[in-house]
């Protein structure tokens, strides 16, 4: 078997191509060539290319892809043409703004429970999704046949309720806490810290204020 | 003046080194390798020595990295020495999260006003933020000297929010609205889309499945 090496970038940028792919093919178009698509989502053609041929062979010289078959393949890559049951962690207020986003549920992911330690949290519903007491984690997983679990908890919570949701059977973990957590090497996890996009920001505005710094100077 | 051209992917690596050492720090360390940094952070090394080095020479070969001189100077390199006075508009789940999540605070990044379109929010307060109505946004700016807008809209609405934004003279954004935006090329957008990071585990799993597929069967 060929091993696959796959850049994570490459899969975030496979992500951003199938959303694009999806609006072309609403408006109504049929095929599409990589430089269109690089157009779209702000890459070199060449990086679009580059991207969907870890993958194999798809369009054809000259012509382009086929918008629709290019748009499945992606779907099938990713992972996407099941659906993915996932639980939260968590009903703060990021928990709550997750359980609700609709992002999540166009692309698979549908939020079957959410967890909390809060009492007086226990048993209300977010969108139509309960809360149980994080003592049930284990049962509701079952229940549920989750795969994926989301951490929405503080950042000195993080590692105990990573270590409850690998217990309890997730085979992969977004954490959102500002917190690096570990996991056995059986289960996938993505750190998420929301502070790192703004930090990309103020690395390129602060590179921006000094570059134009020189440019005025005399030097 | 030498030419920058730092990949994202080093940008986001330097903020979970720069947090890190922050925690090292905190731990009474005074120096430490590349190797016990990637070891900490789950890169290699090599990556770590990679990454640091378009940036200047930090550290004494066969010695190691001061904590506190290496964690200073990153913290410059993202722009982190100052501080960025930030506007969300959007006051819904989102928003509110934003408005309150405590990482941001830390790395420099004070959100000073929130902005919606509903009446029925105006005026109210989330963390001692006040919301004001969008229609405010360029007086609020200015008096704000907000240079970063982060966008937690639905996505039918990004696009005009990015406009504003940007007229009002936001020089940054962040769009967490599941729909990619344009500005113009003075301002720095990044876009994020939540779904992403699931999608990069799905992809992960299913990547396993199948493989544990394969090494299940006779061919």
């Amino acid at each position: 078997m060929k091993s696959l090496k796959i850049p994570e970038a490459t899969v975030v940028r496979l992500s951003v191509y199938s959303r694009y792919l999806d609006q072309v093919d609403k408006r109504g178009l049929t095929t599409i060539s990589s430089g269109e698509i690089a157009k779209g989502v702000g890459v070199s053609a060449a990086q679009v290319r580059k991207d969907l041929a870890y993958f194999g062979e798809f369009g054809t010289r000259g012509v382009g892809y086929n918008v629709k078959e290019l748009h499945g393949h992606i779907m099938k890559i990713l992972g996407l043409t099941a659906t993915w049951p996932v639980v939260i962690v968590g009903a703060g207020n990021l928990g709550t703004a997750l359980s609700m986003y609709g992002g999540f549920r166009e692309r698979g992911f549908h939020i079957r429970a959410i967890f909390d330690n809060d009492p007086a949290k226990i048993g209300y519903r977010l969108d139509g999704i309960e809360i149980y007491h994080i003592n049930r984690l284990p049962e509701i997983v079952k229940a549920t046949r989750a795969t994926i679990g989301i951490i929405c908890v503080p950042a000195d919570q993080a590692q105990e309720v990573a270590n409850a949701l690998v217990e309890a059977g997730i085979r992969g973990i977004l954490n959102f806490a500002p917190r690096l957590v570990l996991v056995p090497e059986h289960v996938e996890l993505r750190n998420v810290d929301l502070s790192v996009n703004l930090e990309v920001l103020s690395f390129n505005l602060a590179l921006r204020r000094s570059s134009n710094r020189l440019a005025g100077s005399v030097f």
